[in-house]
């Protein structure tokens, strides 16, 4: 059995549709939803709703609690995944590599589509850090978009909606 | 074979979701895909993008053209739909009744949450208009929700989100 | 509101896939998870689960039951929807046509694709039943792919996978 | 960019339904289907549609020869993935895995619930395989389920509908 802990932040992979405004908005986590969908036989997950932001609207604050709660998260567990906006994911991820070696592998990963429409890329995410935080050593790591990178080094692709780098 | 004039204004039911900001806006019909899941062995339908507006966007002239083009189109089809945003559908709807008595039913429809999302009601309204449409006297109807309502005296029902009244 | 009976006999439309012998079966009634995803807010339904068969399995005895049923219920409810079968259901229909003319429309309807399937008629069937049994006078259709025909005289084209014919 | 060989030879993951006779069979390939709905973009693909059968249905003739097409594949691209019906996943496995040590990572996978159900673990599966083909060591693997498991030993537990075993 394998332990992971999963620390949900917000971001566009868990915007819900408000009818009232027509906005999609970070409001309710979709997370256990798309759990839901998942064979996960042997896997022991230990959910953490630490906040439910646009990482656009995220501080240096967010950052560092985000990466005490992963690199705490991963001095117990055999992988952590933390769920994240992708405007500030490499920020967070940034912050979490400076605070040293973690006991085990923290995999960031989040969409560029909310899971609330039906062309999303959020299950396709979510299922690739499922696998490969399995699989990886002790580090940092972003899983998206069928790539794995590690931090430091990792950035945002604009232009393209992915991530770059890393080392 | 029967002759259905599809007429499209935009609304909710066509936003599609802009990736870089995130919102979800009238850029593009998806009608098209919308009418290819379904099995229309005996319809031919000519389609009109007369606009792609969020209703609350729309003006008088709007409404008057809708109403116009409504019932130009009621003259020579068998029956016409008018996919609508529901803010103003009302409007156009008593615009359209205030012009006349067509020459078949005209039915205005819409959605309260996109296509593009999971959990939509879009199908099952363009569902419902393209099923009634056949079976209805010349008239100006809104169909939604399992409901047909007669024009005039529809409303938008805010709190529940859905329409009422009608005669 | 309006008083539907809905009476579920099997058919393609309920097939749910069995993982062990990877087949299609008539087991369990998904008709329930269907109408949970529209919007019926003045409906008031009654289920009634007569039977949960694949319609090439019935016998004259099923075609008199289902019949029976259907005329009661149409005595109280102001409209009935029978779900079925297509290979005999326009058996079932005409059966029930020749026991007089019911007291509120009753509608058969059902699919040549499961539910279960991405790509299925199943949804669009049920919503035009329910779109169209609140609009129709008295006596026994079908509603399919978007056409309402009445028996008797209504046929199977088991080429193009629709029903012909009706009065 | 990773050079992936993706052989495709069949099972419940492709089983697409036959209207007429409303079977699951294996006639055409899915998979392109599937690789069209991920975001993949630094992914060369090199598909061979080796065969499409029921593995119920393969002999030993079958599992020598798509051992022989992986290997071969192995030894010119970055890894290889084969889509497989489980019931005879384990037998290509442990012949491709006694064929020697492989130039590059093969992963088998393949899917309890075919891709034409709504509800089905295949994109699951593929999107496992797709990630963890990246990360793994040259060796003979099944990914499934959230797990990736090596040959030698691997088992289908059929009670379950999942893998087990492994080295």
């Amino acid at each position: 059995m394998f332990r992971l802990a999963l620390i949900s932040t917000g971001g566009t992979i868990e915007k819900t549709y408000q009818p009232r405004s027509g906005e999609l908005k970070n409001e309710t986590s979709v997370l256990d939803h798309m759990l839901a969908q998942l064979e996960l036989p042997e896997l022991e997950i230990e959910r953490t709703r630490l906040m439910n932001k646009d990482s656009l609207d995220m501080d240096a604050g967010d950052h560092t609690r985000i990466a005490a709660t992963a690199q705490q998260a991963a001095e117990v567990a055999d992988g952590v995944i933390v769920v994240h906006g992708t405007d500030r994911l490499a920020e967070s991820g940034e912050t979490t590599c400076a605070a040293g070696r973690p006991g085990a592998p923290i995999v960031f990963t989040g969409a560029m589509r909310p899971y609330e429409l039906r062309d999303t890329d959020a299950m396709q995410n979510l299922t690739e850090a499922l696998a490969v935080v399995r699989l990886l050593a002790p580090g940092v790591y972003v899983a998206m978009h069928n790539k794995v990178l590690r931090f430091p080094g990792v950035m945002k692709d604009h232009d393209v909606g992915t991530f770059i780098g890393g080392s």
